[in-house]
């Protein structure tokens, strides 16, 4: 394991921790609140101890796959441990634990949140609570690849360790570009947003710390009633944001450089949107009874379906009152999640086209044993790796699942708040139901269980292995 | 597709059917009821119409792993339709879907029941009931195979889609040799339990009954508090052989040819004694406070556990009012399931563990990625086939599972009902939680959800692939 180099890219997280914390500090000044001292002094102590873990340079250039997992997942642990200081040290939340709950759920744009009034925050804290999902959202990593003059092997091994989907797609063969485009769309995307709500009417600081909970597909309000309290435009507004940042974010490179015609032949994002638009139809038949139009009943359905199937978490509605069937639906969007290579998180809309066609192709071979056929996914053939990755990746995720769902039960909370929560945190989504549902939250749960969902969030965001191989002891021995 | 071999194997179906039903009506007969006349009309209707299809040979010997999908789904199907017509003749079920459901949980070794009351039916009735758990515990194809002089490639065939399990052991070269020994085995443990169960003071017709449920690991009772209101000594009896009838078979064959080393080093038989016993000492602690002793909490903890992870069903108490975790406990241990090659359910024991090493070995490429190791089981490589399906397997189990239980969700029963109905179903157990657990039943669902959950038990018990492929379009192109 090449230590030095790991202490490097740790110490230019501490720093980047603290160029964050400049702009939460900076909100705090104009609002002139007590706790932009809490952001001052962490932001001195990130510097300082950076300063000092620098002085000794890397010494060895050796950078290999195990190295990539361990730099991103201990740059997240690190990151959310750093994070969750100004929350602790504001005195607005009472633990330690629940700060961190906050900030892991932050990052990981989970957007599960142990506070039962959001809205007693101060602007500073509530700013710095909706920024981490954007950072979050696109990867701190892949943001420091952009910017700094890093080359050689590691660039891949830390982008393919933090960057979502089955396969990594790199943009343009250097990484640093790809790097730069990816968060240079992000950048467009968010402006986007403020200026449209904005022209929606809303604040300049309401519009920023929402559309960093948006387009990081976060889902961290301001208000206790989620978005149930805007109006129809701006929520439809959050809507198409969401869908937007739900989508693989090669699409938009592709639209970029002028070829619509490969963006939208993108058969993850057909069947995307043909999820999301099929499960918006069926839930608004089934809750028509519970507005008073049916393009009402269509908006809410919509809005909860996008919320949901990117991994958001928004609500417009206590959707906890609905239906079984709504529920079910809302429970299995859930688990699937959004697209590969978009800020969304879950299991992803390509894992399960691929699973698919394995299991097409599995009944084949039996009716057919000499039929083996190879599998397409985006007009390539997909390899051999790849499948048996999204497979055994199938089989981790629902034991890590089934695990989680166990050690929650430990609470003696009810059956479907347990498996609701797991779902919720381990998919980055946020709410669940019953207890956890839109108008919940987690502080209830023991430090026990937000350590574990803790664990589900960041494995969920960074895509099991990396967490996997931090924890596994064959990667730390000689 | 070779239809007139697969017409040959469905009259043969119906022989054996009648044959099955002279057992229940003998017991009709000697109670003097008047459900033996059902059983006597569709025995003669069963012998009738293979008397005309036998009439038309087999033309062509063709015969390849298709043929055996389908013509063991067809069996399954056909052995259900003709079985459920005493129940619904008789008058004791009211409608004919209810008898189908019924003979499709018996045929299955499910147990799960649309009866509210069982002790109201007669008892050739009751008999048939249970003895449904039995012919289909072993399998019936398996029983053709081990009487009838078939010969040729499709004994394989219909063996290995018959037989539980990611792959057939086959004990020795000949297949009907195999099939010979397996009912061979499967009667010496009928036998034994019968004989213990006089011994404890049981009549022999209730020691019969109920040793068909226990050795099929079905789970019908005659009482309507299931095993609850029997002696001590008695819930010891059935602990003991539903335990046994977990273990795969083949370890019964290496005691007989002398080889008890190799018998108890089988990794799956320590793995499932293991789990067993773990998660008793885990409810019995968690349970301690319901009970006057520890011993009581014990015994009824490792009743409940075996009777759910061997996918029996029987019940001595009702579960559903324990703590949370025990609950959880139980709910895992219903989707995990017993042994390969023994008579139980579910999702079994070998493929978690084969499925538990692929993942070390997926954590093992991404730190070392030039590591690929081969995983071995029971002493042996296992196979990149057989790796590939038991990763598929998981893959259809858990899709197969999420549609289900979406659509069961139409029926606007709560969550937790909907969900471990189709456990319970899915893995052949029987009782769920909420309105399915050991006190309630399934008579509450519609059609269209008894149709589901029919579709669930046959594609658990047969192991997804032939039912799947009987529905898939492929199989029926020319």
């Amino acid at each position: 394991m090449n230590y030095s180099i790991i202490r490097y890219i740790l110490c230019k997280i501490l720093e980047f921790a603290a160029l964050f914390m400049a702009l939460p500090f900076l909100v705090g000044i104009i609002y002139q609140e007590e706790a932009a001292i809490s952001f001052l002094i962490v932001m001195a102590g990130c510097l300082a101890v950076s300063l000092v873990g620098r002085r000794f340079k890397p010494t060895s250039k050796v950078f290999y796959a195990k190295e990539g997992f361990v730099t991103v997942s201990l740059s997240w642990i690190l990151l959310s441990l750093v994070g969750a200081l100004p929350f602790y040290l504001s005195g607005e939340f009472p633990t330690y634990v629940d700060a961190l709950y906050e900030t892991v759920s932050g990052l990981t744009t989970t957007g599960a949140t142990v506070l039962t009034d959001v809205e007693c925050l101060s602007r500073s804290i509530q700013f710095w609570r909706c920024f981490t999902h954007w950072i979050g959202g696109m990867g701190v990593l892949v943001l420091i690849l952009a910017v700094l003059p890093l080359s050689g092997s590691y660039n891949m091994h830390l982008m393919r360790a933090e960057s979502p989907g089955p396969s990594v797609g790199k943009l343009v063969p250097r990484v640093k570009n790809t790097a730069m485009i990816l968060y240079g769309i992000y950048i467009v995307i968010t402006v986007m947003e403020v200026i449209a709500l904005l022209f929606a009417g809303m604040g300049l600081y309401e519009a920023m710390t929402l559309t960093f909970s948006t387009v990081g597909t976060g889902g961290f309000g301001l208000l206790n009633s989620s978005i149930g309290s805007y109006s129809t435009s701006i929520q439809t507004i959050f809507t198409v944001f969401m869908l937007a940042c739900g989508i693989n974010f090669q699409v938009y490179y592709l639209l970029l450089i002028r070829k619509p015609k490969e963006a939208f032949c993108s058969e993850e994002l057909r069947y995307y949107l043909g999820i999301i638009f099929l499960a918006a139809v069926m839930i608004a038949i089934n809750v028509r009874g519970f507005f008073e139009s049916g393009f009402q009943a269509f908006h809410h359905s919509l809005f909860q379906v996008v919320s949901v199937m990117t991994t958001t978490g928004f609500a417009t509605l206590d959707y906890n009152v609905w239906p079984e069937f709504s529920k079910a639906v809302l429970f299995l969007l859930t688990l699937l999640g959004a697209c590969a290579g978009s800020t969304g998180g879950g299991f992803k809309v390509s894992r399960l086209i691929i699973l698919w066609r394995c299991v097409k192709n599995e009944i084949s071979v039996a009716i057919h044993p000499r039929s083996i056929k190879k599998i397409h996914m985006e007009g390539h053939t997909v390899e051999e790796g790849t499948l048996r990755s999204v497979q055994v990746y199938t089989a981790i995720y629902t034991l890590i699942f089934l695990v989680s769902f166990l050690l929650l039960s430990l609470n003696e909370f009810d059956f479907v708040t347990n498996i609701t929560a797991i779902a919720a945190n381990f998919n980055n989504v946020g709410p669940g139901l019953n207890m956890v549902g839109p108008a919940g939250n987690y502080v209830q749960f023991s430090v026990f269980s937000k350590l574990v969902l803790m664990f589900d969030m960041l494995a969920g965001r960074l895509e099991l292995l990396p967490i996997l191989v931090l924890f596994s002891p064959k990667t730390w021995k000689r």
